[in-house]
């Protein structure tokens, strides 16, 4: 997917919503543990019930992880079902990756080859060689950490260096050299809302994945305001837990749509 | 394991070798892509035949995630097998992982309990609440990235801030209050041989685990100069392709016993 089809998904659905699908057995319904895929069951309700109402998808590959060889297999079942009946929503595996040039191959191979997500989020700190591999493969896209939504954000993105640059405009100022804005996204955290006019002066048109609105307390309002990009609307904006787990009851799958339909309805006004 | 009963380890073996298995299909002996587990029998052929000289073994995930659920068995089978021969090797996930809280404890629960890793390998971009959550588990250890061994490092690790701080200076500073010398390493490139005795007046007695000597450049005689801890060893030096990639024919595990007996020598005069 381009950038400019994107931003034309997101005119059409009057949504720029990215639903993270972060599946915990412990806090899923329990009448679906009985079945043999619990956390694939979960996530198909989850997305047939809400896939008009969103852009992305965001599966965290953590709470897959966590469920060894099972969990891997709910991962790869949730995005080839995305991929065929869904083939209009864009796909982010949040795997936060990065590692020396040859291991990052792998990396993208495993994401957006096997898997075939259309795009993956990477960690900066080992720097131009570890992101790198991850591009060039035609319409997938790195989706780098810049300015996240966490409290240890403070520990290291924030730190002035000797040119007066925070981490996370270093991290944007170089990395922005080493991808179009065709291949490259960036993750700033809805925490940070009034940085983001700040980043928009480094980079007015990436596309811009923002979590932390909801549980973590970020506002929709402000991310719009600071946010939108100059070309386009260039932003996604991800809730997990405040539509994923609206109820832990038999009727998680339509009270989602009801938390994703409030969100859908405030960015519609946002984009009216 | 606690540090003092790894310190014991090396003394006893005369080795602070730690063996990296970066599974390719495309490099492994081609005899053994007819078996039914491809990866697995090359982990095993090479535990087998090096087990002796080595303290640690280094999965790398991205070797594994890149052939989806296959890999992912591979992966456990691997692990599997070292803790029920070899129990009295020191394991490592090389995952590089690092999220928000509720993510981290996931990847935590994924690497340290399911998959029953010693440790595993964490990035400090997100800082302390990314890391935190991978601590706390008895006997379980963090490795945190600090100055890696790739040309990348330059981009970010190595930028001073207004403190006069490198940044990786500032990540061992700041993490050093979140962990014990029992509960943290730190990885360091070979490459950077001449930074660790910089790094050793911030962490005298942490750990680091150290890769880049042999295919990436690095020397072991500095790496031990400058980086040995002031009680006990406090190295593990990790060889990858130099060591699993030795032959590509019917006689790579006996070839991979010569590259690992030639470095455990090495490392042996260096003890002694």
């Amino acid at each position: 997917m381009t950038r400019a089809e994107l931003n034309q998904r997101i005119e059409e659905k009057k949504s720029f919503l990215c639903v993270g699908l972060d599946p915990d057995l412990n806090k899923i319904p329990k009448h679906l543990l009985e079945l043999e895929d619990p956390i694939f069951e979960f996530n198909k309700a989850i997305i047939d019930a809400t896939h008009d109402l969103a852009v992305a998808y965001k599966p965290n590959t953590a709470f897959y992880e966590a469920y060894g060889l099972k969990g891997w297999q709910s991962l790869e079942k949730t995005i080839a079902y995305i991929n065929e009946h869904y083939g209009d929503l864009f796909t982010i595996a949040d795997a936060k990756r990065g590692d020396i040039g040859n291991t990052s191959a792998m990396y993208a191979k495993a994401f957006l080859e096997t898997l075939n997500f259309d795009s993956i989020t990477v960690a900066p700190y080992m720097g131009e060689d570890s992101v790198v591999p991850f591009l060039g493969l035609k319409n997938k896209w790195v989706i780098l950490l810049a300015l996240t939504s966490n409290i240890g954000s403070s520990n290291f993105q924030v730190l002035e260096n000797t040119q007066s640059k925070k981490l996370f405009e270093e991290v944007l100022e170089q990395s922005k050299e080493w991808a179009t804005d065709d291949e490259m996204m960036y993750v700033v955290g809805a925490t940070k809302a009034k940085a983001l006019s700040e980043i928009r002066t480094i980079i007015p048109n990436h596309f811009l994945l923002v979590p932390g609105v909801g549980a973590q307390g970020g506002s929709l309002e402000e991310v719009y305001k600071y946010g939108k990009a100059q070309d386009g609307i260039g932003l996604l904006v991800n809730s997990s837990r405040g539509i994923i787990y609206s109820s832990s009851k038999e009727d998680f799958a339509s009270s989602a749509r009801k938390s994703a339909l409030e969100l859908q309805s405030a960015m519609m006004q946002l984009l009216d």
